[in-house]
Order: C-alpha cells, then structure tokens, then sequence
C-alpha cells in the first residue's frame, strides 16, 4: 500500500538550502502582517485538503478519522496563533535604551537598540507521533516561518506520501501567499536529513522522536565547524506522584483519569503518564487491577511495535514486575494496554530498569509503604517533559515534591493529566535533557518562535536606518520596553 | 612577584560542587529581594576593598590604575543593575493564560502559568583581559547568582591572586548577607575547571577567552550525557566599513576615532575593532599613516604578549600586507602600536590569511576601490561580536550593509566605536559563532541573566502551591501576561 518516496539526493538537498538561503534574506525582510498571511494562507490550504490528507494518514499511520480531524484543527489553529504572535509583536523583545550622558556605569551610556531577528534556514525532523502537529506543518514549521526562517522540512519515513502531499499543500499557498521561492522544501531519506544539518547555510534544528534519533543528530549539530542550535524534542516518563489523601479522597476518580490518559492514541504520546505511583494501603492497585482498559488498536507502524514489544518484554521479564492487568496479548499485533506493577524500593533500587519510557499502551504502576518516598524517586529521576501531583492542597508533601519536580521537569500538573498539550502563550514543552536538548526552550506554545531568533543590538542609529520596531515611531504599536520599562 | 595558588584538587571541587548543589535549593528559593541584598552587599565589599585590589590587579595585569577603577566601577554597577532587574521582575516572564472552555483550538484551555526558573550550579571561566568585570565577580557570576543559580567561578592563571582576593570578598559578603554556604566558589586550574564542567550537578558553564579554549569547553559541555548550556564567548575581528561619503565628510575624524579605539588599553578587547575599509582615494590611508599612535605599553601577561607577537608576525609576513605604521618596533617588550594595511581584493582572495583576529595593539587597514567590496566582505565573514559602519544617513549601500551585518554580528554601531560595551538593559553583546557559541544569548545587559533561567509551567496548580510570580496576587506587583497580553 505505502508507495515509496525516493530518497533526496545530496545533490538535490544541496539545491533545496542553496534556494532556502536565497528565500532567508527576502523573508527575513517581510513585514510581520505578510508573513501572517502566508501562515493563514498555509492553514486554509490544509483546511481545504483536510479530507484528503486525513484519508492518507490513516492509510499511513493506523490513527482514527476522529484523532487525525482533531490534530489537523490543532495544526491549523496553531499556524494562525503564530499570526497573531507577530501581529502582536511582543515576541521580538524590542528594547530601547536612549543615549544618557548620566548613566550611573560612569560612562555616558550611547542610544541602543534591541529586537530579535531570524536565525536563517532551518532544518525541521518530524515526528511519527504527530503526523499533523509534529510534522510537515506543525509546530516547529510554523514557528520558523513565523520567526521568519526558511524551513528544510525531513519527513518522517513513517508517513511520507501523507509527508509529500502536506508539503505540496504547504508549498502552494506560500507561493500564493506572495512568499519567495525556496521558502519550503520536504526532503526524504535518513542521509538528507543529515546532509541538511551539516550544511554551513542551515543555522538551526529541530528535532521530534526517540533519544537515541536526537541525541545523534544533536551532537551533529554540535560538532559542525559552526555549532547550531539543536532543539530535540526526545524522551519522558511522565510520572504520576499520588499522595495518599488524593488516593483516600478520589481513588476511582485517579485511576479512570490515568486509564484514560496513558492508553489515550494507544499510549504513544511522549507526555503518556508512564508511572503512576500509588500508596500500597489505598484502593488504587485494587481498583487498577480490576480497570476496564480499551482493547487492543495497532501502533503507528511496525518499527514503533517491535520497539514497544521490546522494552515491555524487558519489563515485564524483570524480576520485580509483575503484569498487574492486561486488555488481552501485550505482546500481539495489535499489543493489548498493559498495566505492569512494581514498587517503589523495587524502582529506588533499580531505576534504570523500571523508570523506562516504553513508547506504546503500557504503564508501570508503583506502590510506595511512604509518602517520602516519592521525593527519593523525583530526586533520583532524569529530566521529564511533565510530571504531575494527584494531591489535596494542604497535603505536607507537595511544596517539596514541587520544588524537586520544578528541576526535572517543563511542566507540572496539579489533579489533571499530561496528554493534551494545549497550545497557548504560557505552555511549556520541554525539559531538562534527555527530555529535549534544549531546556530553556519550549517546542509548543507562542514562545516556540524564540527558538528560531537571535537579538541583534543597534547603537547611535538614525531613524531611517533602523528596523521598524525600534523606531521611535513605532511606540504604541509594537511593544518597547524604553529604559528597561515596559510600555 | 605572582605567588603561585596551587590547582584546586579533583576532591576538593568534588566537595566545593557538592556544596553548591545544596546551596542551590535554598538560593533558589529565596525572594528576588533577598538576591537583590546580596548582590548590594557583594558590591558594597568590592567598593570598601577597592583599594587593595586594585593594587593586586596592577601587579598581576599590568592595567592601569585608572582602568581598573572604572572596570570595578563598571563591575559593582552591573551588580546592583541585576539587583534592580530582581526588583523589576519582568527577568521572570511570568505569563499566566486563565482556564478557557472555548478556546478556539477545539479542546477547553486549561490554567497553565509559567516562568521562569534558575537551571542550578553553573561554573564560570573567568577572562584574562577584564580582571573584575569578566572575572570573579563579574558580569557571569552577577547574572547567575541573580537567577538564583550557585557559581563555581575558575580562575584565570593570569591573575590567580586577585581572583582569591575578589572571592574571599564575595564570599564574605554573601555570608554576611545570610546567602547559603557553598553558593560561591573560586577554583584554581586547568583540570579543576574541567572536572567541574563535567560534574552531573553542574547545569550550565559560561566563558570569556580564546576560540580554542572555549570550543574545548563547548565540546566537553555538549559531549556529557546530560548536555548542558555553555556560554561561550570566543572571538571577534569587530569589522569597520567606512563608506565614501563618511571618508569625505570625516576623514580625520575617523582616523583619530579608530586610533583611539584599537589602542585603547593596548587593543585588549574582545570588541577591538581589528579591521578597517576605507575608500582607496580618500584621505584615509594617508591620514593613518600619520597618525600619533600611543607609546608601547605592556600586554595583560607574556602568554598574550607572545600569542600577539605570533599572529602579528604571520600578519606581516604575508605577501599583500604592508606595515603602514607603527609606534616603534612591534614584537619588541612591550610591542608598538601598529597599523598594517591591505587591500579588499587581497583580503577577498584570502580571508582566512588577511581576515583575522590580532589581540593586542594592531590593527589592518583594507582599501577598498568600489563600496560593493564591502558587501562582498560583509557576505564573506564569519560570526562577530560587532559590526560597525561609519557612514552617512542617505548612503545608498547602507541598508544592504546593515541587513547582511546584522545575520553576522550582535551589536551594529554607527558612527560610533566597538570598545566601551555599556551595561545597559538592551545590549546585546554576543553574535554568531566563533563570536560566541550561544548566538541567541548576551553576557552583556540585563538579558544576560536568561542564560541561567528555564521555563517550567504550572498546570491547574491551586494558588498557595503556585510560585508567587504567578500567583493572581501578585498582579500589579510583578510583571504578569495575562492570555498573552503584557499587564
């Protein structure tokens, strides 16, 4: 069924950032508004194509017509959020410092000027996860071009015709939009994407998938002759602390909500709550046990399936695990949700086998004799895209659960669960490596665009000669923070 | 004379980063008021020691006194600066986006705030070249133990007394202000510095030096298991283009202006301007090659005096360069101010031989006989911490200039000279590597403390668990954006 795409050659990627390189100089110099425009224009494209390109993801991808309509409404309105980011214009940081012969350094401070400005061509991997919001004209895609980057877009080899008609979509209405030539280009092929990010003219990455995939292409990255930035996107846990009043107070409620969420698009979300750690005396084990769990969906292809039949074999032939309930073969084709149960001196003594990421319908179930020992196990674990408290407010424990969940994680939840990551001003994904690559970053969110800019000061300027937003003239219309005020 | 410190042993940096760590989870949690009366008493104990520090830094620098007190002066203000950008609080970017039901992304928004949040103990590697300003107690260690990160600072060899000297005034000056103990640190060594980098608990590094040096401790960094952010600032030509209608209006001018600025304090500064365009048949060339240029005075140590001697050498000894001027002999003890000079066709067919950073009292002069030379040239370079244009406000080859300098370098200056970097709220000192390895950053200005700060967001929190800067009281008090509006 799935027709091969051939790979790019070198050649041709060679092309493809030579012409991005030409576009970054004429779309670095757009107006914010033109640019919107040509996001609206790419998010009305894939509106137009939804039905075709959500009939060509399923085919690809083993995801329902409901989940690939609802992340399609996600990617679109997140293409049209970034419009609104420069339409706002609060995202270039404009600073002003006017010239001050009593600038209390000692010397006469000069008149600068600050904004951030685009880093140039950027090479985007996409995920498998996320065919839409991930993908071709995800998150990533829209915050570059909204930063005004060129993007040299890697398809995910999991869904490359759905991969090449996106771009094509993509591409059409950029090139209606007004955008130059070269602005976007989809390339296929493990080498292409490698060849991308070695090439001297791409100044930038970014990354959605597994650890080891981010890792390699991060130390690329890193050991070219002019380092780039890198943001990967990786790996995460996800763990789930439930104090004992929680678990007192709503046990069914707690584990309806985690049965929801980690079997939730067959548990292959990176914010899939993982772990769930549960007071041994509480109902919650029981209550898990005994949880209906959806029956068994197939993963997103092959590849994903040997790799979740891997590690749940790993696990569950781990001498303290036991398979606490199971929707039917974990191990099948399509793997039944599986809950695994363990815990917490189990996990405290063996981390590195038991706090694992496996990618797919399984999650761990921890039981803890005391509360304490959750602040051991969020001490002792890696960086983590999420972590989440099921607590009550007065419980003792959760200021410094917080505390040491705030160093290892991008975010905390309090009484809800970390799939679902709505895309909004103040969202943060992200986290301390090997969560990304990138922790003072955020990959979802309006504040993603920062990732693709870079401050640029201007000192002693005549007004014509410098960039709109730090024009005097502009006050009042674009944000300015004059003399270290906002205004 | 220089009592040798001995190196800092591998168990003693062990136990110093161990306490560090400790440090950090109460600094961490301080009120930025608290950090902010640290950081005063940090600069008050610097005031009330000036003296006998100075006096150290003449020994072990050869700096003028003069120097040295505006650079201290210069150092205790960028302190209380960072204390003022505590009190101001918009350091913290608190947004804050209210739980929407109707949020047009298709599934209900819930509350999410976020912030930002110190990244733990980072190690500094202090400057040769600014004994207070880059150094123990300069713009690194002020803008870390602002975000509220602990500072393991490594010495420079070049100036190993003063370092102890200046750490045991901060120290004191930390403790006397209740700060945690183990929040501050000096270390002596090559090794120390490296074993400190690759310590788990260490989060972040950050560094002012040599492009060999620095790419080094970037590897290092970028090579751990858990990658972490280095700060590093490498190196830098510092470009001026002196347009034909510049040189017609102002050729003397220019030539004093330049003179002063690549002498000034004998052309150790990263920001030196090491190159300058001038029209071929304009007064330019003629007017340098009369210029008085400052008598010879003594390099910061023999090992910049020698580095200087072996890059002037190369530079001389090369078939297109001429000496133009100099103010005695050039690789004597202590060298001559010298000026060397080029052409742009000979600089364009040789960048890397003729295009080069020189540290210390020299400088090349490149004529150029038609202005799209200096696009060529702009084009051409690498990464560079400023840029410079002296020009005329109607000059046509200004905008084109401009747009391809501000891709290359993080500060522009028009009319204006690179040396004297103003600590001011929107300088930008940073650029493209080499300049630095962190393009998106500054060390320079209040932004610099973003380098030490990520972002954690706070999903559905009940308001007593939440930080206070995101707290719905902390609204007019501190800087909140409510649904991505600024407050």
């Amino acid at each position: 069924m799935s027709l091969t795409i051939p790979a790019t050659s070198t050649e041709e990627v060679t092309t493809l950032i030579g012409r991005a390189a030409s576009a970054a100089k004429i779309w670095a110099a757009t107006k914010p508004s033109e640019r919107r425009q040509a996001l609206n224009a790419v998010a009305a494209g894939l509106d137009e194509a939804a039905d075709s390109l959500i009939s060509i993801a399923m085919e690809e991808t083993n995801l329902s017509q409901v989940r690939l309509q609802g992340e399609l409404k996600r990617t679109t309105f997140q293409l049209r959020l970034f419009g609104e980011t420069l339409d706002e214009g609060s995202y270039l940081d404009a600073r002003i410092d006017p010239a001050d012969p009593e600038w209390p350094m000692g010397v006469a401070r000069p008149d600068i000027r600050r904004q951030l400005e685009p880093l140039g061509p950027v090479v985007v991997f996409s995920a498998s996860n996320f065919p839409f919001a991930f993908s071709v004209a995800g998150g990533d895609t829209a915050s570059a071009l909204a930063a005004g980057c060129p993007v040299i877009l890697k398809a995910h080899s999991g869904h490359p015709r759905l991969s090449q008609a996106t771009g094509q979509v993509v591409e059409e209405a950029l090139r209606s939009a007004g955008a130059p030539e070269g602005l976007f280009a989809v390339i296929f092929g493990t080498e292409s994407g490698k060849t991308a990010l070695n090439d001297p003219r791409v100044k930038a990455g970014s990354f959605t998938g597994s650890i080891p995939g981010g890792r390699a292409l991060f130390d690329i990255a890193n050991s070219r002759p002019e380092p780039i930035p890198f943001y990967g996107e990786l790996g995460s846990v996800n763990p789930v602390f439930v104090t004992r009043a929680a678990a007192a107070a709503r046990a069914a409620e707690i584990a309806e909500g985690f049965t929801g969420s980690f079997t939730l698009s067959a548990g292959q979300f990176c914010t899939k709550p993982g772990v769930l750690f549960v007071p041994q005396d509480s109902e919650l084990p029981e209550l898990l046990r005994n949880a209906t769990l959806p029956a068994a969906a197939p993963l997103l292809n092959s590849r994903i399936q040997s790799g979740f039949a891997e590690v749940l074999q790993d696990l569950t032939g781990h001498p303290d695990v036991q398979v606490l309930t199971s929707a039917g073969d974990s191990l099948a084709d399509p793997p039944a949700p599986t809950l695994l149960l363990t815990s917490a001196d189990q996990l405290l003594s063996d981390p590195e086998g038991l706090f694992r990421e496996c990618f797919g319908p399984a999650a761990m179930v921890v039981t803890y004799a005391n509360e304490s020992q959750l602040l051991d196990v969020a001490t002792l674990i890696d960086g983590q895209l999420t972590g989440t408290i099921h607590g009550e407010p007065n419980d003792l424990i959760a200021p410094e659960l917080i505390r040491i969940m705030a160093t290892k994680a991008g975010r905390l939840l309090w009484n809800q669960w970390p799939t679902g990551v709505s895309v909004t001003y103040a969202q943060q994904h992200g986290g301390p490596y090997p969560a990304t690559t990138a922790s003072t970053y955020t990959s979802v969110g309006t504040a993603a665009i920062t990732r693709f800019l870079r401050p640029v000061a201007y000192q002693n300027f005549p007004q014509n000669l410098l960039p709109e937003a730090l024009q005097d003239s502009a006050a009042g219309r674009i944000p300015q923070r004059i003399n270290g005020n906002a205004s």
